[in-house]
């Protein structure tokens, strides 16, 4: 066959070693001076966590030079893709961690991170599994310690069960919620909404789309 | 946080070995050998490639122990879900492999398998990327050398794109198409459909799923 084979992750990943944080919690408080060029200690620290395949942090980190973006993936196979599209761009301002979202703490210091993007989370809609929700109330505890008094949460999932479970939660952890819209794509926020890889391969098919700002307060 | 925390991949990978196939190469020709139990070898094979979280294979396991499945997935993390999902189940009848579906033909002998599931594969909607849908000519090549003669591919998708793809594909690469059906969940195929995480959570959202027997001839 004629296909070009995929070569192992590691050494893909290997290859574009100089957008990836290992050792994160050696970084705790210093993460902005991981980033190349000057004066990114006045730059606010963004994080993207679930980033999938890197469509939506690469959009945004190209619109936003002034921001310094961490882009979080637990799934390393899905991690090197988005790596690999940000290798070819050559960007400045995006580094990624591999890593699960529970310990997010362990690695940032109080207060180091702005915002935090959630974009089409697992939604686990098994009741068992409502914890591991990335809005469920022990992960909105690990966001509260590393984000900074007044930053925050900037959700959207199409999903119906995880937008409510998530608003809920926001709520009774003390969250405050602005911005909720329940059909975002024909919303006063459609023109400056940036397409994940979901929505792209969604467009047109009649999905609506949930968003909130959720503020730490 | 009173979350359980997640131990890492490779620890809970390695508490469920027993359900693991390492070094496939080894392996071509003699997979029957091994599952538990006897008169594996009268049995037939067959694999779902991208189990992801494993509700379809659990499922598909249960109602026929008398098939022999190998379920594959690409990325560890999301096998690691199906791997521990199946280890509590305790069925004896399917095995994880953890590997890219374009080496499958070094892995399996030709012939060696009857059936190949494909459930919601990644569409990759760009053209560029049209050679990593699961369907595109390189992977068929790949499924003709390991399926035995008359043994088929079946596959289901929502999306349009990779559907009308996949078809012109099997008919390019000399596949015979049946039960073509552009509504699954409304067909007479409905009552025997076993749902995947994917149409769980998609469920009453008016998705249509799209479905097709593609056989080796």
């Amino acid at each position: 066959m004629r296909m070009r084979k995929k070569k192992h992750t590691d050494e893909r990943l290997a290859a574009c070693a100089q957008l990836l944080i290992t050792e994160p919690e050696s970084h705790r408080g210093n993460y902005r001076s991981l980033f190349p060029g000057e004066g990114n200690e006045e730059k606010e620290l963004h994080l993207e966590i679930g980033c999938g395949k890197g469509a939506f942090i690469l959009e945004l980190a190209r619109r936003n030079p002034e921001v310094l973006y961490v882009a979080v993936e637990y799934c390393r196979e899905a991690m090197l893709l988005a790596v690999e599209k940000l290798a070819r761009e050559g960007l400045g301002n995006v580094l990624f961690l591999n890593a699960d979202a529970a310990k997010l703490a362990e690695y940032f210091a109080p207060g180091e991170v702005c915002r935090i993007y959630l974009n089409f989370s697992d939604p686990w809609p098994k009741a068992r599994h409502a914890k591991r929700r990335l809005t469920a109330p022990g992960f909105l505890a690990v966001y509260r310690e590393i984000l900074k008094e007044g930053g925050y949460i900037r959700q959207k999932t199409d999903n119906v069960l995880l937008f409510e479970s998530s608003l809920e939660s926001y709520a009774a952890c003390g969250w405050r919620c602005e911005d909720i819209c329940r059909d975002l794509h024909n919303s006063p926020w459609a023109e400056d909404n940036i397409l994940t890889e979901y929505e792209i391969n969604f467009s047109g098919k009649g999905l609506t789309i949930n968003a909130v700002t959720a503020y730490r307060q």
